[in-house]
């Protein structure tokens, strides 16, 4: 397939045709109404941008510190190689420190200080050895990613019965990874191999990815989704306009229990109850054969107030609490498939 | 118990000490932030409060509209009687038409016409005999659906074991009663009996009736609920917070498949998942025995702006599409209990 075609938002993108090298992110705090491209020159603009959201989604912070790493390695090249090799890795920790919680964050971190190597060489090798090598290492897993996601999408789709309407939840997109996305690269292939007919993204309340960022992403490819409220799932389902849920994750236990965004235990409920299909698509560093099940998962809670306010508009009274979990975990016998770029896993069978 | 100390709010007031006399009504579109009464001494007005929203909830529909025909009579008092009586009988169709589709305006304006009674009699008895008699039988109506709502607070708080977290969706409270409230109430009567624990109450997208008047009407009593996303009701269900799942009715089939506001069979299927039981509360004139069964309801679809907005504020892309159904239907098999001023109904069993 022409996957290009498909697939035009790019959320992390390095510049070095020529000085001054530049890594561009596209800031989704602004999205869909602002676009945008912050512009890093240095390894503390980089970290903010992971830290304040500017750039969101555990592949695409992955590549983005990655790129990171070659920044500094820039930065440090006239001074002598044992100091330059010692600023590298404090800088590589204050990357890593910046959202401790992603997994591919430090993935992509130790990746690049494999890379550096243990041991300083001579000092003429930085520029011309280390720094395109570090520059090549950063592109291969960004490319690895795009092309990891490219696989899943056809993978998954090669699931999915013609005519079939999808349901996704989040962002996993574009915006989230290198390119195609992993969910959404599943519906993106969906859609180009003629096997999706229908695509609706629920907003995914609070933070509204789905309002936000998934459906304009898709728009940008031609691809119309419809918008519904997260509590609508369950009657799309019921009414058969939905044959697949699709998700992302952040996290899959040895058992196959996913944790993923808050809502999508209650799709996959739902789906249960109406004989619709539940697919998880996420890369194999997303795997964690280290936890048993989804009972020994730590749910993160967040501020209240993203369920009080809205974009600085207060909504509920003065007063009035609120209970803000943002991940919650789907059993595994309510999965049908798990699509990595390595194949299709069945835990629920 | 004391029904007073935990339902405080009241959206409509009649005030007849002394003229003018007027129709008082909590004006539920400026919720919470300001707390403003709408008065309205005509018909017209009365019409527009209903149609506008300023007045919502089917039960306190139908009370508005009653009190409006006391209006009507009021304001027609110097006419003779045959014009009166005709007269009449015009508001009460424009009364009728402010909302076509809640049940209990048709059932209200049909019990004030029937009041009114088929022939004119002497003039003399407009002001003296007919008024009055219109007057006892709104607040008739009035009083009868705060004593059902009472009734049917205990009749399902008796259902729920001591230590209990509950979860309730959309407003079905005060604010869409004469007081009390519905599945609110059966919650007001939960706490008051000790025997609910944990109040959540889901924010309810598109119009969030949750964030912005359920939690603030059970404020006002002094009851704490913690507002969640529509998404996190099955997290929370399956993390063993939630015993019952406690609902409002806007349709019940023959066969007990209930038709609520969308997201409640969202609900109702992970409550399914994880044994949370189901309650639906609603008095008996929400009862159809005309449809045999959900599928036979037509779901409205409103205006996708809901969605693609959040409280006023754009969201969405430009561009972007929304499906926006806003009731669905939970098929009887996932509902534990019905529970009217007439008793609890088990359709499921």
């Amino acid at each position: 397939m022409d996957f290009d075609a498909f697939d035009r938002v790019r959320a992390v993108r390095f510049v070095h045709a020529e000085p001054p090298f530049a890594l561009e992110l596209l800031d989704q705090r602004l999205l869909p109404h602002t676009i945008q491209y912050v512009r890093c020159t240095s390894v503390p603009e980089v970290a903010q941008a992971i830290a304040n959201l500017t750039v969101r989604g555990a592949p695409a912070i992955g590549i983005a510190a990655a790129y990171g790493v070659v920044l500094s390695a820039l930065s440090h090249a006239l001074r002598p190689i044992a100091d330059a090799h010692a600023a590298i890795r404090a800088d590589c920790a204050t990357l890593n420190a910046a959202r401790p919680t992603a997994v591919n964050l430090a993935w992509a971190i130790t990746r690049m200080l494999n890379c550096l190597g243990a041991e300083p060489t001579d000092s003429a090798d930085l520029g011309h050895v280390l720094i395109p090598r570090l520059l090549a290492e950063a592109q291969a897993i960004h490319s690895e990613d795009l092309a990891a996601n490219r696989k899943m999408g056809v993978l998954g789709a090669d699931l999915i019965l013609p005519g079939s309407g999808v349901l996704t939840h989040c962002n996993t997109g574009s915006l989230a990874t290198a390119g195609f996305g992993t969910a959404l690269g599943v519906v993106r292939a969906g859609v180009a191999l003629k096997r999706v007919e229908r695509v609706y993204a629920s907003e995914t309340r609070p933070w509204l990815q789905g309002a936000r960022l998934t459906a304009w992403e898709l728009l940008q490819d031609g691809i119309q989704a419809q918008l519904i409220a997260d509590g609508a799932g369950a009657h799309l389902m019921a009414k058969g306009l939905v044959q697949w849920l699709i998700v992302g994750a952040d996290r899959i236990c040895a058992n196959g229990d996913t944790a993923n965004k808050i809502g999508t235990l209650a799709h996959a409920c739902a789906a249960k109850q109406f004989g619709v299909k539940v697919m998880v698509v996420a890369p194999s560093s997303t795997f964690d054969p280290h936890t048993a099940h989804g009972g020994l998962i730590h749910i993160e809670e967040r501020d209240p107030k993203e369920l009080l306010e809205y974009s600085g508009v207060r909504v509920a009274a003065q007063g009035v609490q609120a209970f803000n979990p943002v991940f919650d975990v789907t059993p595994h016998q309510l999965i049908d498939a798990i699509v990595s770029e390595q194949g299709v896993w069945t835990p629920g069978r």
